[in-house]
């Protein structure tokens, strides 16, 4: 990319492509048009004469933990590394709940994929199909039209049927795909459209905003039931208000828990002295399905953060089960946006002002699509001998619906019992897989541990797994199909440990090695966040805003 | 507001004002209501016990350069002061045009109303009428629905019909009028529709994600006209992404010259890296009617602009007209949202991805309708006598549409043949002014010289003078009339000088003292912003943000 810049800036490229040159250059300009054709305008002149060592193509689809991460460590040098994905940026998800009550900005928690070191070629929109057999991926723009925080919601569908974009084709040498899944809604009636969801940027700026306002809206004068004209008459009741700055979370997991606590940090910490007669109105409340929130902490650890929540007075309500979420009634629904929210266990409706759902995952439609799909595959021998090749389809997870890889991240296929196993797929597993397809991170099944959370510490080991093995198999830059039985070995998930927030600068620790609680736990949950896979600027401005927010207390402007 | 927080954690004045105690309370409850509707639920015991010797109520309309800096000043330890605004916070506007590429954060250009040291009750809604007799305010709230900002765009109207938010009366003592004005479009069609306007951060976030987009847009495949499936194709030809990548400013007075100026240093330090081979087709030209660009500067100052601005490529188009502006044809216009502007100096339209319009200013018809009814206003002596009263009007500048004010900053009323002037106008200035309504800012036109520009400086310069001339005034909290024209001095606007930031580390400086250019002025320019009204969380971040654009390059997600 370095040298692409300035070639880009000069006409040649451009004038060896132009129509008048096409049809003198015969053979060449097609050798060109399918140099061109892999990184549009923007190849350097070096490469294209040095056609036959040229660099691998490595198309990512995804920009969320394991997209970003194996983007991130794949070397440059030896790879072109082409990103597709809904979203232009890298959202550090565990430092999310802390921008959508103002701890962090917005921008401290994204890293831009185009500004990944070593250049990279960014596509912004869905894949919408891959051609396994021609190594073709057909794309669906996503840079056009209004503010993407408004289209990009991670809200069920994430793409707007009504937008589409244009279409465009994109080739790859190797896929790697780490498209993610998407909320579960359980298709209970309301979720969808009335919920917030806490996935993206966009959401947690949703989240802020409406926090905000609906502190805002109940600042105004109270209805006194009175007519005097002196009297500053509002429409709400002490009642309203009441249901207004109720806060529901559903789902007991660390997001919801850590939403909660940064919740009731923005509360307590900042708006408590800017709404003061607001805060006898204030609840939390998270309810979960299963006796026990956190389920992945002991027991004892997961006492502690109910005690630190009772004391700071979020309610925990487990063992509830959400049936419904609708428009509350009367003006408190249709002007202020309030919700009623039916739970089974309870006979009456509860009244709230946010619901953030953050409970479940689903496939995302586009591996649905994929798993479905039959195809045949370049190495096939029929295939490439021209005749009608075998075909296949990629192995679906049963119980997740997810793509199977083995244990090197490989596509794995269905076979047949009239062709050969893919050559690649000799030796101890005579499975058969895609040599040149990865998929890693939440839509990803690995056939040897099927049990791996969906979570991103999985996401990024899988992607540094995978980017480390193709660094090292890649030395001579060649085409051909990397070795892996030979020298890779198979992907082992080491648990790093699982850090919750709680609240009140306290939260808990768990690892192998150690339990932590408390304030103890708390500066191992900030020192963490600041080591990890964060560019320099977010390293820097990390602790700047947190040090901004603490002196200064949380921005509350809405814009 | 201390003593309030505590006192409404209580219940104490809950029970009071509860429907059982109204009963037996009696003339106690008429009193008590009259004082909690002054500032709702949040009075303090403290205050209602001392009535008589009350603070006086200070209502300010805006929250502009005006209102803020009024609210600012003004000792509240003397007065309460009620603001009420559509926007939670103060804008600083001549930053705002750095706001709009990146090189600063929105928040850092912000100042949130409710954290006005010292305390400060505030309502966000629109002034919709004043009843000068009752003294009285009728708002409506604006903290309800969606996002802020897209109902707070600074496009004429701001106020958006379809949703009407609660009505409530706010009373007061003085009322300071300060709601500044709006972009003035001149009747020119598509202009309200389809240019941004750069007034708010709203304005400024949406410009933001415009510029992103249309590069992201013009970054995929160009079209080929070819119809291979490997080619990646795109929608878009090469003249197309040149009339995206055409970014038009109208009005060339500080703020277009500014963002012109922003927009070349966006383009050209971050962007020209990341998109190299669109930088031969973006173009940046600046529009104006008059026949130089920079009035308020010397020619020679204006001219080393130009100079400056041909050297970066900026082209500058003075004594062109704008006729319209429409949504391009075709795909461009469909799809990717370009416009196609007429300019009457030429016979076609020229293609554009972003129309700025920085030009112009209009009464705000909260002004309109004041200026235009009448009434009777409580220091007339018929008035108090419960006589039928001498009716008035507030006096429109005939010029601008604005509320004319004495020397003092008051409102100026007609007066009539069979009304007495109102007492405090006795004296050398016979004109009858309304003693305790002050007009600030854009929308108020001193009657000594009406020749004062509507700028940030004078707005801030008459909020100081009436603020510390009040704090001055009122020594023993007394609910009286203030004797201005014993002890005030006529309000006199200073000069500080001019900047203009003009891209590429340069600007220019002008006041009656000196003139400065080049890197010398820019110094100025970025050392004066860190001393003006800024809080001292700002005062931090602005640099900081400085700091982290420079090394890192501004931010280029859009969320």
């Amino acid at each position: 990319m370095a040298s692409s810049a300035s070639m880009c800036r000069t006409t040649y490229l451009h004038a060896l492509a132009s129509p008048a040159r096409r049809a003198n250059l015969g053979k060449a300009y097609i050798r060109l048009l399918r140099i061109t054709s892999r990184c549009s305008r923007c190849y350097s002149v070096q490469t294209i004469s040095k056609q036959d060592t040229r660099k691998q193509r490595v198309v990512i689809l995804g920009s969320g933990w394991a997209g970003y991460s194996f983007a991130r460590t794949l070397d440059p040098s030896k790879f072109d590394r082409i990103v597709i994905s809904p979203r232009g940026y890298f959202v550090f998800t565990p430092l999310l709940a802390s921008t959508s009550v103002g701890t962090l900005e917005f921008r401290a928690v994204l890293e831009p994929v185009r500004r990944l070191p070593g250049g990279v070629r960014f596509y912004q929109g869905w894949a919408d199909d891959v051609d396994f057999s021609q190594k073709v991926i057909r794309v669906e723009a996503n840079a056009v039209g209004g503010l993407p925080s408004e289209v990009l919601s991670s809200t069920v569908p994430v793409k707007p049927e009504a937008k589409k974009g244009d279409i465009f084709n994109v080739g790859y040498d190797k896929l790697v795909i780490a498209v993610g899944a998407y909320s579960q809604t359980f298709g209970i009636p309301g979720v969808r459209d009335h919920a917030h969801f806490l996935r993206d940027v966009g959401d947690a700026r949703r989240i802020r905003l409406r926090v905000l306002s609906l502190f805002e809206q109940c600042s105004y004068p109270t209805s006194q039931g009175s007519s005097s004209t002196h009297v500053a008459e509002g429409s709400l009741s002490e009642a309203d208000k009441r249901s207004l700055l109720h806060f529901v979370i559903v789902g007991g997991g660390p997001t919801g828990i850590e939403f909660a606590a940064e919740l009731h940090d923005l509360i307590h910490e900042d708006l408590k002295r800017l709404y003061p007669e607001l805060m006898p109105l204030v609840r939390i409340t998270v309810y979960d399905i299963a006796p026990k929130v956190l389920p992945m902490f002991d027991q004892a650890l997961a006492q502690y953060a109910m005690d630190t929540f009772a004391r700071q007075g979020i309610q925990v309500r487990t063992k509830h089960h959400l049936e419904r979420v609708r428009i509350a009634d009367g003006v408190l629904g249709s002007a202020h946006g309030g919700l009623s929210i039916k739970i089974k266990e309870y006979s009456e409706e509860v009244n709230a002002g946010l619901v953030v759902w953050s409970t479940g995952l689903m496939q995302n439609p586009f591996v649905e699509h994929l798993v479905g799909k039959e195809f045949a595959i370049a190495q096939d021998k029929d295939f490439q001998k021209g005749e009608d090749a075998q075909r296949h389809r990629l192995v679906k997870d049963p119980k997740t619906g997810g793509i199977l890889t083995d244990a090197y991240l490989r596509a794995r296929i269905t076979d047949s019992a009239t062709s050969q196993p893919p050559p690649d797929a000799a030796g101890d597993t005579p499975k058969p897989v895609m040599s040149d397809v990865f998929v890693i991170g939440d839509c990803a099944v690995n056939e040897n541990d099927r049990s791996l959370p969906k979570t991103a510490q999985v996401a990024a080991q899988q992607a540094g797994y995978l980017a480390k093995h193709l660094n090292k198999a890649t030395q001579d830059g060649s085409l051909g199909a990397v070795d892996v039985s030979s020298t890779w070995k198979p992907f082992k998930f080491r648990n790093w440990g699982t850090l919750t927030y709680l609240g009140g600068w306290k939260a808990i620790h768990q690892s192998s090695a150690d339990e932590l609680r408390g304030w103890v736990a708390w500066v191992v949950w900030r020192g963490a966040y600041l080591t990890r896979s964060m560019s320099l600027r977010n390293k820097m401005m990390v602790p700047v805003y947190w040090f901004v927010s603490w002196v200064f207390g949380r921005d509350i402007s809405r814009f």
